[in-house]
């Protein structure tokens, strides 16, 4: 949503994450969107509701489909979606002949909920690639600066003698705790969505339950015993791992922070940013951004949880919220991972200062 | 927190849920308290840390103590949690011999937070029973009602027909599932807590694990590899829990408000609230109260996700956020749980309205 | 709403505050409803609309009315506020022949927002008096210690020094903006509601904004040009104002949390929260409840601008979320009024410390 | 933040407000940046702390500068913020003999603060003419429609009949409300920011105050007594003023998604959007949107009051977290106004259908 943050080049750097920001650009939303409709058209052959020959030449002719994106920004803001302006484009490129093989029983929601679980999908990917790193650089951290003295603080009073290696388990042991959640949560969140037009797959009966199998299957999802276009506790659930996460990293950062205080002097590191005032200063920029981060989702997930008063069979307004939302989360998320990582690298000492002699 | 809602008459039952409040009043917590320091010092005593006469004895001294509450509130103030004045209490109670046995090796947190976790899992046991109870609830509505024809609403406009059971499935399945996720997070949040002053349990050491171990079985929770005191990614799962099951259930109140609506009329019910003005009106006043208590807690959530920040050893202002915060949202899961249930079972016809003949 | 800061002795105390909760409290509504109902009945008869004489019969029988309790909970379940009941008890409590003088041309939400505003009222004057106090009691801090040397600390990281005034200045800053803001804030929020069943005082028609000005005034109120049933953005702003103050207020605590900090010692101070565990610990427990008391309003405020979102004439969702967010935001926001005086009151030095000789 | 909604065209063209967004783009922030170094490079000169002819000479050596956004990306990253590579970019640009005229006295939060400031200046003009455009609509709307009989709905139960004119009096008198709020609230949040590296301006006196009022005439902004780097509550109330505007635009989204059901028929409009499977279908997409908007907005709100609790001299977290809401909920506004005045347009019809005859 935030333009500076986005594409304001002195500010976007901050909080980006290219990899997971792909996954929900346009060029992948298109490939999800014909992954999805090939998907449909094979599995309504499958059942036998399209001719095998007819759905051949459909799928053929789906080929490297490029919509007219300026056709398409209009309708979105009629249609409130794009799909509808997607699937006229779509039909019209195929052809008259073929276009009954194309989007048979379906509705937008199964494009776009099924686009999002693919994006779910491949951050994941990347979510449990990350958390190991981070999980190696802890635990390299522990190894060799984990016998250090470290003097604990309760209440940011200083407490008594614990070793680095204690508070460095508090950090690790969440990040380790998140991973397994995550593994579990997979396939409650990586799900083909496929329910028509209100939701109960009846255009497509007595085979929906068997499309949706064999559409799962082509697309890598699992495949739910019904849609789910108006339940989101999944979402729900998955917004609360996210904001969970990065709520046990802006934990270490804000540990970082305050022992890299001048004073207390429990931690050195590598790099730090500058002043444009101050020359002398280093800045503990990255654990800083740990912190926003954390703050940042936090805040977002109550919204994802608002959104769970869908009305009916279909919200408009709560699902579009979704869109506002979730990304952005999921963005910050791949970026606290990332950070978390190069933050944890970068610290040279963590303990008491070496006295002085 | 909310004057209104707790003890005003004018506005307390609204919201209201004993048993689950129950859980959190003084009794509850001063019940708690003993219970943990029961066993602390059997635990002790096992591992050979205390004598086991002297911790037999202790044992028999607390037995029954209640403490001053008045000088408890008193120290509450300056200290800023009830622990340090009860344990001076306890300490005093059992006399000079006998208080070196009482509360060895532990820390506040130990007993507020295994305190919190015993409400929890109390409140789980009542949870897992309201759920079975909408659960069936539920089946029996799709059993007498799942037939009707009802028309499906997306984006608020009337869509295709439906069956009533259709609808009906949407709203149970969620409630399943948050079923089986509670099962799940058990054991993560019916954790002992122990760590004494700063977390490593060294005040207890070699045999702080066993003592942990033996506490826990004890007092009917599970025991933690170490302490989490300032691990709180457990608590914020299980605060998403709680939002995203009334989040669930703030649907089924939403529907059911805009099916009542007159000139929609796809659902009739008992009872239903009257006007101060308007003697002909029924208000869906039930329904209502689903949607404010999925949306209050949801505003709640990012709070608890917001205190994962929790600054080294222990963090007095996150922490203490807590405790503002979870028994709110426990108190509202119980009550939202209790409604539904009598909202489902209130309603007597769902689907188009008999046509006159 | 929260059950362990309400009544529970062992967590009570920390961020009660008698005096605003006393204004939300069962006598409070039953004098705020029995003055709405007085005023109404004598705006009648001003007006013409009921006899004078039968008016002042009314008025007289009403004085002392008492409502049974009980059988208002009840009702309250079964129609979602007490009002029906309540007005049902007060017109049987004066008899049938005066009956008809009570409650004219009024709603239920008549009574509720108007009972909520004279309790802001109430508290607006007890915030006024408690910021004066703050205010001096940060002016006398200034007079005393303003003159230290301070290390100032931007990004947490010791920068340059300035004197302890400055700081201090940014914390009386915003205190003194937010009474401004309070000043003007109070004749939008200190506001009669009477609008009668739907808003548009139509039973009370031709003579609706004469009562409506006679009530005001009767009631130390502002009159509205019309009712404001479902313009909820004078609360909404005033939920703002209170969040605002309170964060305000916790950058004061998190500050000096931070200054107290062994290493930094930039402050010192009287009393301090023990440890169970630790003797010689001296917590700061005041300036952590300011950081908690922010956070939690924070947390609370989007729930009053949720509630904005208010269907039709009258939402019974979104109102009822008022009652369980806006009396605990003025509780905490009271309370951290207080604490902030008693912290900035209780330091002793602020500044860098005297240097060993 | 969110990438769906920046760039994505299947999706962006739905929140976008290419007006606001523009404000905070990379050419509008080195504007905003240059603006603010020319000014302050003349205010120097003005009080004599740098010579005339020597300032003269470094403004005139200003003028067109464009920064190496490569390069500064980087720095980015490693600073936490542009500002130290984008002055040392300036100051090589001006080269050795100009420099010491260059950013005398500032730091990076002068002028990211005053860039925002320009912009939520530029802003406030933007809403305050979409304001009057809203007015304007709602004025015209209750003088065509405005005599039509219209059902009231209490708790979305039908009531008593009402004019169309007294449901389009609750929609416009907020709007109206919140112009006057913006009105009063410009100079607080139009505000020069200058306190150099750790707010005191010391590097500036005696001339800072002098300097201060000189650069804010210059930039068409408020002059502050001092700096407000870490006073906040300025743009806390700005936030919240934000979203109690579209929380008013939300609830008359939503009332006209209620309207406009089958069965109600209260209100007819032209447009609305198709569905991809249901042709038959008029969606009120822009009604929805006012909700989505609405609840979007009030989510970000508390993190602008988290962020007020802001450490010592200057938060990196804290500040950093503003800027990932701040622009969001700005946008927001903007495309909310804007959408508020096309739905109010929009309509047909308000009021009861017309009897079939």
């Amino acid at each position: 949503m935030n333009p500076l943050t986005s594409t304001n080049p002195y500010f976007a750097g901050l909080f980006a994450d290219d990899e997971i920001t792909d996954l929900f650009s346009g060029p992948a939303t298109a490939e999800a969107f014909l992954a999805h409709e090939v998907a449909l058209t094979r599995a309504a052959a499958e059942v036998g509701q399209i001719e095998a020959d007819l759905a051949a030449r459909a799928v053929a002719a789906m080929v490297g489909f490029a919509p007219d994106v300026v056709a398409l920004q209009a309708d979105l803001k009629t249609d409130g979606m794009a799909v509808p302006g997607y699937v006229r484009q779509l039909k019209a490129h195929v052809g008259a002949e073929l276009a009954p093989a194309i989007h048979p029983g379906a509705t937008s929601q199964d494009l776009i909920d099924t686009a999002l679980m693919l994006a779910i999908r491949a951050a994941n990917a990347i979510y449990l690639s990350r958390l190991e790193a981070l999980n190696n650089a802890l635990e390299e951290l522990g190894r060799t600066q984990g016998e250090n003295a470290l003097m604990a603080r309760t209440r940011m009073q200083a407490a008594l003698p614990i070793t680095a290696g204690h508070r460095i388990t508090t950090w690790a042991a969440p990040v380790e705790r998140h991973t397994n959640r995550l593994e579990v949560l997979r396939p409650e969140v990586e799900l083909l969505q496929f329910g028509g037009p209100v939701g109960d797959r009846q255009r497509s009966q007595p085979h929906g339950d068997a499309m949706a199998r064999f559409m799962a299957a082509e697309l890598g999802l699992s495949a739910p015993v019904r849609s789910w276009h108006t339940e989101r506790d999944g979402l729900a659930t998955y917004a609360s791992w996210l904001s969970a996460l990065t709520g046990s990293l802006g934990k270490i950062g804000q540990d970082i922070c305050l022992m890299a205080q001048q004073g207390v002097d429990a931690l050195a590191q590598q790099g730090g940013g500058s002043s444009s005032a101050m020359a002398h200063k280093q800045n503990p920029v990255t654990a800083e951004l740990l912190v926003t981060l954390a703050r940042y989702n936090a805040g977002q997930l109550p919204l994802m949880h608002q959104a769970m008063v869908h009305e009916q069979e279909r919200s408009g307004a709560m699902w579009t919220l979704e869109w506002m939302v979730l990304p952005a989360m999921m963005t910050c998320t791949g970026a606290a991972l990332r950070l978390a990582t190069e933050q944890i690298q970068a610290i040279t000492r963590i303990g008491e200062p070496p006295s002085p002699s």
